[in-house]
């Protein structure tokens, strides 16, 4: 696929890269994106997708770039769309503009694209250039790619346990088991998220907050609970800042319902409350990654149902003992230890004093 | 401390160290010890410390060297010992051999020694440099080193658990939590340990073989059983390979006890069966390093008595579930997170597709 390589792509590409992550978080249900105009070897136009609606990356680069465009080469990390959604097609304003040469960091997974767009600028005369820092665009848009493929988001797991593996101590006490360091990680993971989502143990116990902390977007949080059995006040019902959403069971506490309603908390009632059934209707919001930042009981639940497939396991360097002390998974009805789910792309690296490990289900 | 160093020092300590190692966990309890001799660039003699009771390297490698020994350079990773013990001083054989020069690697912490050995041969003129790969020589005798200083063995919990921190499944399933290199590496483990302990419930559980399989010396294999509620066989009765011991509570179980000494298991009764009681008759054995593969409960125990003071994680990358499976360590009588106990020195690496964390319990 890689033709026609000039030395100075990856730096560009790496440079789109930048810019699209400048609307990390925000762009959902819309990928990721970056564009650069280079003219006689200087960056002549640059743009990013700010969110779902606005115009895409190329169209803001084109701009900046105006007349200089012609005869230009264009780097943008996603393929160049072909259709017209909410916004005309970018390959007709590439072609438009007259630019020599369009370098791609991947081909559009979404099937109303996937090559199409290539074709097109192809078909124009425009130099094609695809896969540059592929495995990066690729990561970097993985939730939107997981979306686009498997029709649900993509469910990440996230826990924080002792070397001996718990999550809490016999009492339930869990703050903290991990470092500063990690915590500001999660808040960060939490910006790059659409949705978090815990069930009503996580916020009877823990009272959580489950914002970036001011260091970007904040998700939209999410509570699952059966019978509503909810604290009357919690943090998660301040939603000034950034909504909530309770998912529940038809007719399930209506007195409660009122109350979180009043408080300007959404109750969304299901027939049968599971994890797939919530990863349904927040497909449906647009969501591209949730993470679960649920109790064991929950995780179980959801690794069951097929609404994980990325676990990121933070491990702290202290015991804390107790038999009877949470773990991060219930019940998975597994009884003997080769039927374990393995994960796969396992990766590791410190966080201040913690080990953070990384890795997807097998499945 | 490091006077009149060379070039060469280096790579003559870390072949002491290799020597040393040929005796690995069976030189209890005394420390691993390698010497060489070297005669104008050349090594002329070579020995190591095989076991309690033979002689110190010092001696077979002056022995191998001959006349040669005169006006040469020995290294040896210990300080030469300055007393008579079962043999006689290593610091007289050296000053008796003419040497112009001894290369140590780590002053010796046994009280009766403690410099004392170096002072003999600087006195008699000889030069002496000390610290040369003190910390590879620090760590080769940890256990040793313990011992000296803390009149008890050096206490080990080895455990193998999933990411979601469980060592069986909900039935007691544990074959096998790692992967086959991790487990090498636990045999491997054993070699250079001098006992291995397991509570009855890992004997009845998982009838554990608990020797090297053939990767070098077999630890003393040691059973605690309060009621002696064992197996009538076990493989731990099979002790034509290596021996067994029992340790139980004073009038537990007559008839086990008789059936167990019939098949050549040594039962210890003790008024109170404690981790700390066994370790303390460990001690008077000769033990200096003892590697803890027992369950939860038992872990528990030995922790919270200070019988054990490191810790050898191994974290298989896999998700078996189970809120009542059980986790590596039982109750400790901590409710806070912030009661937990921190390790320090941690560090990790890859064991085959496993992770072997490792770091010593704070106090």
């Amino acid at each position: 696929m890689a033709l026609n390589r000039d030395e100075g792509d990856c730096p560009m590409m790496r440079r789109c890269l930048e810019l699209a992550q400048r609307a990390r978080g925000q762009t959902a249900p819309n990928p990721m994106v970056g564009a650069v105009v280079v003219k006689d070897g200087q960056i002549v136009g640059e743009g990013f997708h700010p969110q779902a609606g606005q115009p895409h990356a190329e169209v803001f680069a084109l701009r900046e770039a105006g007349d200089r465009a012609a005869g230009a080469t264009v780097y943008v990390n996603l393929e160049p769309c072909s259709h017209f959604g909410r916004t005309p097609p970018c390959a007709d304003a590439l072609i438009a503009a007259g630019v020599a040469r369009v370098v791609v960091g991947m081909v559009d997974p979404n099937p109303q694209v996937a090559g199409r767009g290539l074709e097109k600028l192809r078909a124009a005369g425009i130099a094609v250039t695809v896969g540059v820092e592929e495995a990066a665009c690729q990561a970097l848009n993985e939730p939107f790619v997981y979306r686009m493929t498997h029709q649900k988001p993509l469910g990440i797991l996230k826990y924080a346990m002792t070397l001996d593996g718990k999550i809490a101590t016999t009492t339930g006490h869990s703050a903290w088991v991990t470092s500063p360091a990690s915590r500001q990680l999660v808040h960060d993971l939490r910006a790059g998220c659409d949705a978090v989502v815990v069930g009503g143990n996580t916020v009877r116990r823990d009272n959580p907050l489950l914002t970036s902390h001011g260091q970007g977007h904040n998700p939209l949080r999410v509570v699952m609970s059966r019978h509503l059995d909810l604290p009357a006040d919690a943090k998660l019902w301040q939603t000034d800042e950034t909504p909530t959403v309770v998912f529940t069971e038809t007719g399930a506490n209506p007195d409660v319902q009122q109350h979180l309603q009043k408080l300007g908390v959404e109750v969304v009632e299901q027939a049968e409350l599971t994890p797939a059934a919530v990863m349904a209707n927040l497909y449906t919001r647009g969501a591209m990654a949730v993470l679960w930042e649920c109790g064991g009981t929950l995780a179980a639940r959801a690794i069951a149902d097929g609404s994980i497939q990325k676990v990121l396991a933070f491990i702290a360097p202290k015991i804390i003992g107790g038999a009877a002390a949470p773990s991060p998974v219930g019940d998975l009805g597994l009884t003997l230890m080769t039927e374990a789910i393995a994960l796969e792309r396992v990766q590791w690296r410190a966080i201040g004093p913690d080990l953070l490990i990384e890795g997807y289900l097998q499945r």
